[in-house]
């Protein structure tokens, strides 16, 4: 008997952890898993880019975590490099493809099909967007052209977005010695942080020499007679222009899911843009198509409403989960709780859960407290500032959200936090858990103690 | 109507904490609240006494979180310093008490008392161990006494035990340029790890010049003419003795529930011979009588095991639980889990939960998993090696206890473990969480996800 075939789109986190993992349990006798993908690169770190920017790491292959070579020898895959996937026939069972190269094209049968096409930068339709000198920062191929165009010395960059892009390319092009200006259409950077925490985020930045625009959305882009980026235009909210001059555009205005292919092919897309799945990474619509990834929109543990969080993390774990059940056993994605994390030189920025904004789209009546406390206890010269601050349910006293903004070893206490939302635990609750200390690593009462402190007063003196 | 009085006897985390917790509910005309401390001393870290002698911290003063004259005006206490309670009749609720300085006693009629008399340091009973230069490392007198033993200028120091105060001490002395030996009587240093853990510390240690010398218990300091110590005997299990040289010995053989003045008025003593309470913190035999902090046993929530941990994070949170109900409030101590966390150099140690021993001891049947990682992306220049162990509850799959061995980043991860612990969580349960990522934090699987995987994986095989 001729083994069954897998075909996977896209060989990045999640298409590669869903093959290695039927792997696991299906030999090539038993599976051909075939994959196709449209660049030259696999399983690399996009997360990892702004640090190549920043000349914090010396080549790109440093980001690449396995080699498609490594990948034929240790997993046995059919891989297919620099051929794209144009059309899905779900009813016939087959994936039309075409040589990125050559442009020849053709067709492939699968028994099972996984997408796993990731996200697609997000792309204002404005004058001048298509100009030279406005850059992404998505995939490797985009590191390369934003290094080309710094060897061009560059004088003025402005990044138009707030996010995590915007934060770490602000972080690796100061450090390169650039004039940098941030741009960002919110009230602070960091959109998925309350605009109070943010706020502290823009201070350090101002700190560091970068300008940061907020409430400036981008108009246009200015270019030169040759069509090479020479400014933007930002506009507020109540109309006010400004002007500024850039020879380096980089835009970092978020990601959806690249969910065109399976939505031509009438694969169940979801409100948020991304394809639906069961639990098991399954098609709700096609039970022989899976899809994992940034492709796939999944469930907010907290909100219960489907989101699209573009993540590695949860690229790698739907693409395990996929690959079990592709393998033949049982596993499921639980969903997610927004956690994520980043960082401005030496400031850590970090997030869980739902802020104001979102708990009160979610349908939740909610009260935040905030505290500021010290990394290392007090007295040692190595202590710095960390703030935290809690967004509690009034109804149930369940933690909803937490953000965590300050200095080395704050960031990473934000998993405790999201530990505790993912067990639905109360402030009191949280309040009462026994944490370690010791003089280097914190005061004696946790910073993250401290905080669910403060909010069991406020919600005792709310009822009082 | 005059106030009622509550008598607190010992001025530090745990005394401290209940009376500014009861204040925050009862006045002074309610409540008159006395407080008698032996010492000259109060509310000071403990924990930050390494870090005074080894020269991080200037002063002692430093290490005073809040001084007398403080909580004299801010709590309006009745602070009786240098004032030792010497006996309790609690049939006629009584403490009896001594000027340390002047020697005259007296007596204090109180309503409720709470005994917060804390640790006292283990001493061996052995030959030498009064010389002149064995010194121990518990309170600020304590390092008084090192720092002008040091300025003395010795040569050789031994350090007897390897428990946090051993690892702690060592890096301090080993940072002024002394020549330290650490001696312990387990198999490793920090015995509350399990050995392959503890090796990892041993290692390091070894590597900055520390000679460590394991299964090698303290028979006899020899002292010269004088009464000096001049060297110390150690003794293996089989009987070989070794004789180090030694101008300074540090003792750091852990301490016990100093309950001594409890047990002598008959109050309920525990197993673990700390003071037996409820979970209001009231006395198990005595209800006007109160205790927390050191001085009294609590339940480990996975051994379901009276223990007595000395920590300055459950005095702190015990005293605010007895504080408020003795306010009028309602408050209950929830037990703990054995999480601690400490460094030597450059490596950070944490645990929680139960080693594998204590695994055993309490009846479970364990598998334990290890995992090495990095705490940053490994392809960023400051990653440094992560070693993760789990202690995973075969018939349960839950999680009993971690340890984390690693750099600048490891040791708060315990926290994660700790509120999975606390949360009952099975290792499957974990593996799902949704924790941050970014490069500089952590690889895309953070080790305590790969860790958990790694102990899913186990089962898995165990099952099979």
């Amino acid at each position: 008997m001729s083994p069954s075939r897998l075909v996977i789109i896209g060989a990045d986190a999640a298409g590669m952890s869903a093959a290695a993992q039927a792997r696991r349990s299906r030999g090539p006798d038993d599976l051909d898993i075939v994959v196709l993908e449209r660049s030259s690169h696999t399983s690399y770190s996009a997360c990892g880019i702004p640090f190549w920017i920043g000349g914090e790491i010396a080549s790109a292959d440093d980001l690449v975590a396995r080699t498609v070579q490594e990948h034929r020898e240790k997993h046995h895959l059919d891989m297919r490099m620099r051929v794209e996937a144009t059309a899905i026939d779900a009813a016939a069972s087959t994936v039309a493809y075409r040589y990125v190269d050559s442009g020849r094209t053709g067709s492939l049968e699968y028994d099972q099909l996984m997408i796993a096409t990731g996200a697609e930068r997000i792309t204002p339709s404005i004058p001048g967007v298509d100009a030279t000198g406005v850059l992404g920062v998505r995939n490797l191929d985009d590191g390369g052209e934003m290094l080309a165009a710094l060897e061009r010395d560059p004088q003025h960059v402005v990044i138009v977005g707030g996010g995590y892009v915007g934060i770490e390319m602000a972080e690796a092009l100061r450090g390169r010695g650039l004039r940098v200006t941030v741009a960002t259409s919110g009230d602070q950077p960091m959109s998925n942080l309350d605009p109070d925490m943010g706020v502290l985020v823009a201070r350090a930045m101002r700190e560091a020499g970068v300008d940061v625009h907020v409430d400036a959305r981008l108009t246009h882009v200015l270019t030169d007679a040759a069509g090479a980026a020479r400014g933007i235009t930002l506009q507020s909210r109540t109309g006010t222009t400004l002007e500024l001059p850039a020879d380096l555009v980089v835009l970092g205005l978020g990601v959806r899911p690249a969910s065109g292919l399976a939505e031509a092919a009438g694969i169940a897309i979801g409100e948020t843009g991304g394809i639906q799945t069961d639990a098991s990474m399954r098609s709700r619509s096609h039970p022989n198509i899976w899809a994992a990834g940034d492709c796939v929109e999944t469930i907010h543990r907290v909100s219960l409403a489907p989101t699209a969080i573009a993540l590695g993390t949860h690229a790698n774990k739907q693409g395990r989960v996929a690959g079990t059940n592709l393998g033949g056993g049982h596993a499921t994605f639980p969903g997610v709780i927004g956690t994520a994390a980043t960082r401005f030189r030496g400031l850590e920025i970090a997030r869980t859960g739902l802020s104001e904004a979102q708990a009160r789209l979610a349908g939740f009546a909610t009260y935040s407290t905030r505290i500021e406390s010290t990394t290392q206890a007090g007295y040692l010269p190595g202590a710095e500032a960390i703030t935290v601050k809690l967004i509690t349910d009034v109804a149930s006293r369940r933690l909803l959200g937490a953000q965590i903004v300050g200095g080395t070893g704050s960031a990473k206490r934000i998993d405790v936090l999201a530990t505790a939302i993912w067990n639905s635990m109360s402030v009191e609750a949280i309040s009462e858990m026994d944490l370690s200390y010791a003089p280097p690593f914190g005061p004696v009462w946790d910073p993250v103690l401290i905080a669910a402190r403060k909010a069991v007063d406020a919600v005792a003196a709310r009822n009082t």
